[in-house]
């Protein structure tokens, strides 16, 4: 199987602290390595953490707070002066196209590499490979802001090894049956395809969600991922701030879990208020038991 | 006598690794916190320094490359979410206006404070108040590029306790003893300035030059002062590429450094290749003795 890993980089609001970077996060899937928001200090936290930046392939914005953004000029400028050569895409808000020709323009940088810049849309599929898709969805806040889901394609069943030794299946037939078909033998015995075959792999699937308020028009689009990371800037007893700065709290996050079914719920975005967020995952609990707080530079298994 | 302090935030040249941030530093004088440019992290490092962002009173911008400003939007939206009311002086090559213009338009971000823009004239004055000047002057880099030079003013002599118990002069005499007058006391004797009064402390002043190529038309602008910080990417391995790049070895910071008669001088920027710089403090010291090797967390009296 595929490594499908998430490892948080930073998972602080906007005012940094001691403790807490803003928002990035790497996906890993294969030979895919996805950055997912680049708060100021991410390329500094990918070198803390040994990830190296040097392998990324694709990088999304989710929207043009600063804390979400402010560290991917200084990314971009690293990979050009390690004298990187193969393209790098970028998904983000179309302006943020401007602002990054404006920086280059003023440094007079000239990148060594294509930066292939791509408009999101407000939702929709944004990628697509043999393996994965990822599509974007509108997410409820102050600016332009998106949510992304990262969902494995369907896999094909496993041949027996037994089956394929005993049998000698050609190669068309193989594909076939990977798809379900049955197989008639040498013999003129038909074999069910159940019988000659293993279930495939669950397919695994990731969604993305910050920063956004209590939005119920969310959950078909991360209906049933095995691992939801939203936004908990807030505790119950700032509900009320939460609404008025279109941020979520911690049960609001596990509210749309639940309602979602997704299989994991991962807490992030917390607010500098809070040194201990413990409390924030109780309050998640009371909604959905499978609530986790994310930790800046643990790895997660999707 | 007034603090007069430098600590260094970041000593780094533009890749930043494990064990060095961007460039940035803090320069306090008395009750003023200037920072003299602000790459990417700086406010992080200011957290971990132990160095309050809300007491900066101006920032001085060198030039546009990222590794020099890449922080700046950052600590701004991060003074504005602490509610900072008090205006903040930015000092900075004219484009740089139009850049952070549209950052805090895409992010739909009023300050609450007044961010007073100063573009910088080529060289001259920039800010004056009763104990201080700020002067600019020009680098030889691959963009437009400011040193600056920090001065005291002229100090007033010290009247000796003793005199003043003895005859009380009055408040304008004591005003005109302090800029060298002699004093005719009560029985008409005249007593010579130097007997009732101590030598003024001497002014101090302290430069910055980063980033730059060898450039003796920098020595006019910072002859005689106590501290000057000099970029040294290079070792005298690389002094090709340092010419190249308009950038300078150590060597050639000292060399600066001695035909201008500082007091100190300070180097950094170093080139992420040298895990250890030391064997760049020792060229240096060829050519100017009194030079040190500056280390990010650490504070040098002027």
């Amino acid at each position: 199987m595929q490594d499908f890993q998430l490892t948080i980089l930073g998972n602080g609001a906007a005012v940094p602290t001691a403790f807490q970077n803003p928002t990035s996060q790497l996906l890993q899937y294969n030979s895919h390595r996805f950055l997912i928001d680049c708060g100021e200090g991410t390329q500094i936290q990918m070198i803390k953490y040994r990830k190296s930046a040097r392998k990324l392939t694709r990088i999304f914005i989710s929207h043009l707070h600063g804390d979400h953004y402010f560290g991917l000029a200084g990314l971009i400028s690293t990979l050009h002066l390690y004298g990187r050569r193969q393209p790098l895409h970028l998904y983000a808000p179309a302006p943020l196209k401007e602002l990054l020709d404006l920086q280059f323009k003023l440094s007079d940088t000239h990148l060594m590499f294509d930066l292939v810049f791509h408009g999101l849309p407000e939702s929709g599929l944004i990628y697509e490979d043999k393996k994965i898709t990822i599509e974007t969805f509108p997410l409820k806040h102050r600016i332009e802001t998106h949510g992304f889901v990262f969902r494995e394609k369907p896999h094909q069943r496993k041949l027996l090894k037994d089956f394929v030794n005993t049998w000698h299946p050609g190669i068309a037939e193989m594909h076939q049956i990977k798809t379900g078909a049955d197989y008639v033998n040498s013999e003129g015995v038909l074999m069910k395809n159940s019988d000659i075959t293993l279930d495939a792999p669950s397919v695994r699937s990731f969604a993305y969600c910050s920063d956004t308020a209590y939005d119920e028009r969310i959950i078909p689009f991360v209906r049933g991922v095995d691992l939801l990371y939203h936004e908990a800037s807030f505790d119950d007893a700032f509900a009320d701030l939460a609404g008025e700065k279109f941020h979520s709290t911690a049960r609001q996050a596990a509210m749309i879990a639940q309602k979602a079914g997704v299989g994991k719920l991962l807490l992030g975005h917390f607010s500098a208020r809070y040194e201990d967020p413990s409390h924030l995952l109780t309050e998640a609990r009371e909604e959905f038991e499978n609530s986790l707080l994310s930790h800046q530079g643990e790895t997660y298994d999707i």
